[in-house]
């Protein structure tokens, strides 16, 4: 998974549809009706989910994770490979595997470190004498950390260079930290060192560059990921689940997802100077102390100033040395692809996927959610191969390649069936990282409007057995909705975070991704600390993330549940009325921050939202009451379809959904809207502002144009 | 109608599915099925047709016409308001009237000359004294000409200005004019005179704009419209469907279609400076004799060089003077909109409509057509209130506002409706002028990719009462498929030269063009010669297009044949081996012209192309084979979707279909490879040859995407 650590606020928009479902169809399904009259009238059989849940076994996760992890398999290495082979084994084996299955490839354009010429980070005197030089690789405390697989930390994408310069502190690299540190530091011809989290990495670089910085480097500071802790004598892996000293978080640092070399199909990627960081210590900065909000848990004062070193430090007046070799290679990456046929509706889609590629070993970025998806698709293969079931609706699992060097995969595939996918697909499940916490296992992280009456009380909760998932979910996160009064809270798909974004963003259709979290009351790790780590292995995760994989087994019988729903539901489990509330809540905050400068301009905006919500009124009576399900199943499938506009972000790579696209605003209202206006406040630029209008105009016209797919269909 | 003369090469994409549809759908449809069944499982009743046939009635075509054509009726005109009146009228006529009728509203950006001060063109002298003043008005010949609402003939979007210079003879003012010109005339500060035909009205102008032409003035010649006759003592109108001397053919000059104000939403629409011609001598112009075919008929010789007069015409240093106040306005423009309700399907539209403003009276260019939708939904409309009928789908009827002023209308309403019709829109079929021709009627002319099994041997052709429409139609306009042997000739929709240009172009809906043409091998009239000006009435309509009005009669019953075979069938007759017939003509002729230049690079293209015929072929195995009705309509219905790309043409207006946008290279291949590959070797430059291999990469991703539509569903 690519963290993309952005402030998002939550929202729930979950729903509760099962019961307006009961009773419905009216169909006379008595014998004087033909046989094929009761298949198409057959709506979700409530048996068949409570034997699908007993039948997940969580020896069979642990199991399929310890084979999915034996080797590193980053993209297109021969442990990818491997990993390939083992999902067609699994998807074709005779008794429990699927319809079909197979592999399908691209050539994609990645980047690697050079194994002959690592990478380096060097401290230099001024006669390029090095002085110190930060480690290469990280330390070994068990075999995995050994093997020669394992890659070197690097940052992929950074062009090669050698850039040196003094090292400069910048915090998180957001825009306003170069712009605070710009006020007292020149930073042209310096190195930036920044910390994961509050940026996403491409970002820490492209923000740098407009001050002249010529390389960034990036590290994890104990604060954000160990609270506090560093010792690897007893208190780091394998001592508990945090990061040893000599962890380095892998990831690409390009500008967008997909493959570079064919955005959309043709144009080509840019990349800005920088390279990944290794630990170095941020004692001997000069200068004066950063702010307290810029502090972190390293034994020593963060200091901003100079830029360089400490006058009283041995290293000062050295320049830190970047030198990095990566190079661009074209790889032939698969995605294996698996189907269950569907039985009344074949031409419609329900999708799950999770990407296979890791850093390293990945035990739990991604194989904890491949080796649910495995399971998953056991249970549902086997119950499909005995004549046991065949969903309404056809199921589509894929197993994406190259998702950590940008979403590669998964959106290739969209790109590929773009058309087929945009018409047929009804949602996408996504679990890319399927367990991220220790115990005690708190609530599922589900983001998105999808439905999640699927998560019902059938299930019980990992560790605390009296509790159903549902009820430990609304008891730790919850939200007093207008509509539904108390219900658990959902997460936004906003960023490009896995391989969801070009399902939500370019293809517009409704996704979920579901994984456990842990107690963040309890911690202030940014993620679980061996994310992206040489650390993230089989025996990091059955000892600290979780043992005994109850918590895997809950989200494997979570999106199982929600997938049968999807796939076999009469009528589709989505709920227009909770996007409404949606609207209602963005348009809300859109009215108190913006009220002033726009208040005439907003009518058109509020009537569109208005009609929305109407016409979502008018559809839920339009399921009680009519038989012509597969219309309004189109109508939900297609809803969120209705906010794709291809002209919204043209600065933006594939984002088209004006609700649901990234915004660097940080406001929980229209993102678009929302950032424009931020632009046109802080430049005062008239084209600025008819930005802003430009927005109101295109949210309105989706707003209103999606409440128009809602209404009477004539 | 706007008449965009580009030289289209036709090809015949017909389509005789009737057969195959026989027998199709083996649902028991006995008395043990619920009687939802057999509504469900009904298909196109062909005595209905029949029935609809018989009571489509000339008089009342006839009658319509008179009635609409009382007064000019040009676009927000009181004239525009009677019509929108008389419609809503009809369409709520208790007893043939349809379900529902309403208008809807767009305020849109219109260009019209200032009623006080006149545009002008006039001959002064280097003094600036006037020496000759064209002709402000046409001549009245019938009372209609002189009813003060008769706009004065202007050239809507130029902007106002009084550019003056030398006159230079410019042919059709295509870019090949412009450039022969300029090997021996300096361009710069003159003004243009251009004839209709061989380039867009605003193109004339764009083209003229680089070589420095301050203002173009466009006539009519008699060789292109009159057979080269032009007295009216006898020659002319009143006296025959020949173009009075002072006829100006008026018309919207803007770069792009839908309100300029708002294209997709927000850009501004830009202008050329130039204006209306009025008749103006050609006698005059001093230089050589221009090639032979820039000559035109009247009689002097066309002469290039100069610029402006012969040194012994009293014109001689001379210029001309265009004088234009033309000003834009917001007007209130209005659709008005009539539906049918479905009953099977009413999310699923068959959409049919025509403008309704016209230039001046508009008895032809719209009435005629308009005549003709308002016979059609009389007799559909009581068969409905009688409760006869009523169409599996929805049909929805649109009388367009402002088409005139470029296709405002009809864009608005596919802007406004945007999701909604791209997910539910099974077709549109436009009839604007419906009538092209004086007798003998020829074939209908019908163009775009779609089924014309509908124009079938049931219906007599007008004044061979002995032969079909479509055994006539075959006999005059043929082709041979090598799918179905001789099949009628069709041209195709890749203009924007009516309303169906935002249904093919911008939401990729698969349309159809109808009317009745003349013989083209008799006249060498461009259009009919009354076209856009005062003398297209209804008078001149009754006496010289198409006396007793069989011709309309015809073309209400083919395009009602049409419209309801697409309402009515089960499976929807469109078919999709016929557009792998196209694609591989297209491809063949690809391959011919570019084979040199691209032989690798085409491999990708190619088996694009062959897997849409191998996918199409499969479907239509699937049509004779499966139940899935529903299913088969999708994939139909949704075919032209897949060839859209919002991408491909970035530089042209709301155009997005990658095998029907509009291509100035003028060769039956694909339109954005041809004119990429003809910039690409007259500039010889790398980027243009980039974007030939763009444009490869565009088709063969959009054609293999639209195979995978139409392959297994899953």
């Amino acid at each position: 998974m690519i963290l993309k650590v952005v402030i998002s606020v939550v929202c729930a928009v979950s729903v509760l549809t099962v019961g307006i479902l009961i009773g419905h169809f009216g169909i006379d399904k008595g014998s004087s009706a033909p046989s094929w009259v009761n298949d198409v009238a057959k709506d979700v059989d409530e048996a068949l989910i409570e034997k699908f849940l007993s039948e997940v076994d969580n020896m069979q996760i642990q199991e399929n994770l310890r084979e999915l992890t034996k080797v590193p398999h980053m993209a297109t290495t021969p442990g990818d490979e491997q990993t390939v082979k083992l999902m067609l084994e699994r998807w074709r084996d005779p008794e429990t595997g699927l319809d079909d299955a197979w592999r399908e490839e691209y050539m994609v354009y990645l980047s690697f470190p050079d194994t002959k010429n690592p990478n380096k980070v060097t401290v230099v005197s001024p006669s390029d004498t090095v002085i110190y030089t930060a480690r290469e690789k990280e330390k070994p405390y068990t075999a995995d950390q050994d093997d020669p697989e394992v890659v070197q930390p690097y940052a992929a994408y950074s062009p090669p260079g050698n850039p040196k310069g003094k090292l400069v502190y910048a915090n998180q690299g957001k825009p306003s930290d170069y712009q605070e540190l710009n006020k007292t530091v020149d930073l042209r011809g310096t190195i930036a060192i920044t910390r994961y989290g509050g940026a996403g990495r491409a970002a820490k670089a492209i923000n740098a560059a407009p001050y002249g910085v010529i390389g960034v480097l990036v590290y994890t500071d104990p604060l954000d990921i160990n609270d506090g802790l560093m010792s690897d004598i007893n208190e780091t892996y394998p001592h508990s689940w945090y990061l040893p000293p000599s962890g380095v978080e892998r990831g690409g640092f390009s500008t967008h997802y997909g493959d570079l070399r064919t955005p959309y199909l043709a144009a080509k990627g840019n990349h800005t100077d920088f390279a990944v960081v290794f630990l170095l210590c941020l004692h001997e900065l000069g200068g004066e102390a950063a702010p307290a909000d810029w502090q972190g848990a390293f034994n020593c004062s963060y200091n901003i100033g100079g830029p360089g070193f400490k006058q009283t430090s041995a290293f000062n007046s050295s320049d830190v040395k970047l030198e990095t070799f990566n190079h661009g290679e074209l790889k032939n990456s698969s995605n294996v692809m698996g189907v269950i046929r569907g039985s009344v509706e074949p031409d419609r889609y329900v999708i799950y996927g999770n990407h296979r590629d890791s850093w390293v070993h990945g035990a739990i970025d991604p194989s904890s959610g491949t080796s649910v998806m495995l399971e998953l698709t056991r249970v549902l293969g086997k119950m499909v191969k005995q004549g046991k079931w065949r969903p309404r609706r056809s199921i589509i699992f894929g197993s994406w390649g190259a998702e950590e060097f940008g979403l590669i995969g998964s959106a290739e595939y969209t790109e590929q069936y773009f058309t087929k996918l945009s018409e047929r697909t009804v949602a996408y499940i996504n679990v890319d990282i399927a367990v991220f916490g220790k115990k005690p296992f708190l609530p599922p992280r589900s983001r998105h409007p999808m439905p999640c009456n699927s998560l019902s009380h059938l299930d019980r909760c990992p560790g605390m057995e009296s509790t159903s998932v549902y009820d430990n979910w609304i008891k730790y996160s919850n939200w007093t909705s207008p509509e539904h009064g108390l219900i658990p809270k959902m997460g936004h798909l906003t960023g490009a975070g896995s391989d969801y974004a070009a399902f939500v963003h370019y293809l517009g259709i409704t996704a979920m991704d579901i994984s456990y979290t842990y107690d963040r009351s309890k911690t202030n790790a940014r993620i679980y600390p061996a994310y992206h780590t040489a650390y993230d292995t089989f025996d990091y995760a059955s000892k600290y993330i979780d043992p005994g994989f109850f918590s895997h087994q809950a989200v494997a019988r979570t999106a199982g549940n929600v997938l049968i729903r999807l796939a076999d539901s009469l009528v589709l489990p989505l709920n227009c009325s909770d996007y409404a509330e949606l609207l209602e809540m963005y348009l809300s905050r859109a009215v108190d921050l913006y009220q002033t400068d726009l208040c005439l301009i907003s009518e058109p905006l509020k009537s569109a939202v208005a009609s929305f919500r109407s016409a979502a009124s008018h559809l839920d009576q339009m399921i009680l009451s009519s038989d012509l399900v597969r219309r309004i199943n189109d109508q939900l499938m297609l809803l969120d379809r209705a906010f794709l506009d291809p002209l919204a972000f043209p600065d933006k790579y594939a984002f088209r959904h004006v609700i649901w696209t990234s915004s660097s605003a940080g406001m929980s209202t229209f993102p678009g809207l929302a950032d424009a206006f931020a632009k046109a406040e802080s430049s005062g630029q008239s084209s600025d502002w008819d930005k802003v209008h430009y927005h109101l105009s295109v949210l309105s016209q989706n707003i209103a144009g999606a409440a128009n797919t809602l209404v009477d269909v004539i």
